[in-house]
């Protein structure tokens, strides 16, 4: 069946189903496989997706907006987060916190929009704990994150995104790594990224509350750094570049 | 010669050589050696330091601050923007650019006071490009470290603090380490934490414009995560623990 067939067939929207797909092709786009089709699939498998549901403002003030997912999925809500700054951006920055924000997909993708748009974004969210200490012990954090959207005049906006696992939980489910590859990256040094992943899973927790959240600041840049760095890179490939 | 009367040698006042002292005796207790003592030679050896100089909060609005540091050390601006963040807390979220802000030291020192009063801060800033493309190329970011300071009502907070090196200039500087070995942590998956730098450096140059900056998020936590966490690591040494 094609995507929006099997996303309205699961009872989204016509213009949800299009969000989703739009995220997932993307994804596929940039070979990131784990984000991409095999999430269909995986969606398909879970149980009581409210499909209807739709994410809610509560809190919006000019610097600081708190959403509640509502059972929608989290890339719904990021969706609709994204739309809202993109239509009222702040003066200077604004932090959003959204909880029961969960799946995500590819945090690239929410802070690359905001970019495009003009704007800088930084963005994490939690998700189950799949990664522990990497002497050992109980998963105590998500794979947790952090993406950095850098608007430029040239419009090639610089986006990074950086997992804290050696692999993501999407290559594992994609079949591309396996549950014991799911461990802090960095080898000997494996201790940083876990100590990152620590960090922004209290964030989101600390701000959020219960249950999975996602953080996003969003701010006016002040000065436009991105063409000068790529001609100081001379050719060297950036984070987020095709 | 004595910390304090080294550093009053140098030219500054007594308040301001004790915030340094405060500082570098921190780095000493925790085994950061190439932030503790190391850098008053450093200091000794460096032309034309300002010790007069006074950092200046050029913006202060509700939310957003922004900060120039006239010729003062960065470690002195950040001391100046904690004490005002804790003297007058944000509602619910302030971000701060600070420009002309170097040398700043362990960033989780001063995520820890903010933690330590019961504010949740996240702080990054660059530094001299140090670090390149795994693959190779030129330096185009510095080590940018992020510290993510997180309150607890158990008096602990949680502080992480992840410099993008695979080891610290201070270590550098300290003789315990090459500037060979100043490359992306991560190995295999170094261009993970080389994104993370690029990410958090265009960040910093959007928000401040030209030369060294920081910037930080503080924020009031909505919820107590920390000693939960503590209870499920069921002894797993946490970041920034002792």
């Amino acid at each position: 069946m094609e995507l929006l067939a099997r996303l309205t067939a699961l009872g989204f929207s016509a213009a949800d189903a299009q969000t989703l797909a739009d995220h997932f092709e993307d994804a596929e786009r940039r070979g990131k496989r784990g984000h991409g089709f095999a999430r269909v699939d995986w969606l398909e498998t879970l149980p009581g997706i409210d499909a209807g549901a739709e994410p809610e403002c509560v809190v919006a003030e000019a610097c600081y907006e708190r959403w509640e997912g509502r059972g929608a999925l989290g890339y719904l809500t990021l969706a609709a987060i994204c739309a809202g700054q993109l239509e009222d951006p702040p003066e200077a920055a604004r932090l959003i916190v959204a909880r029961d924000c969960f799946p995500t997909g590819m945090l690239g993708y929410w802070a690359r929009r905001l970019a495009a748009g003009g704007l800088l974004a930084v963005l994490t969210a939690t998700s189950p704990p799949r990664l522990g200490h990497p002497d050992g012990g109980p998963k105590l954090t998500g794979t947790n994150p952090l993406a950095i959207g850098i608007a430029s005049s040239d419009g090639k906006p610089i986006v990074s995104d950086v997992s804290m696992g050696r692999v993501t939980y999407g290559d594992v489910i994609a079949g591309a790594a396996s549950d014991e590859e799911l461990v802090p990256f960095g080898g000997e040094h494996a201790h940083k990224a876990f100590a990152l992943a620590v960090g922004l899973q209290l964030l989101v927790d600390s701000l959020v509350g219960d249950g999975y959240g996602a953080v996003m600041l969003v701010a006016q840049p002040a000065a436009d750094p991105v063409p000068a760095l790529r001609l100081r890179a001379a050719g060297v490939r950036l984070p987020g570049d095709g």
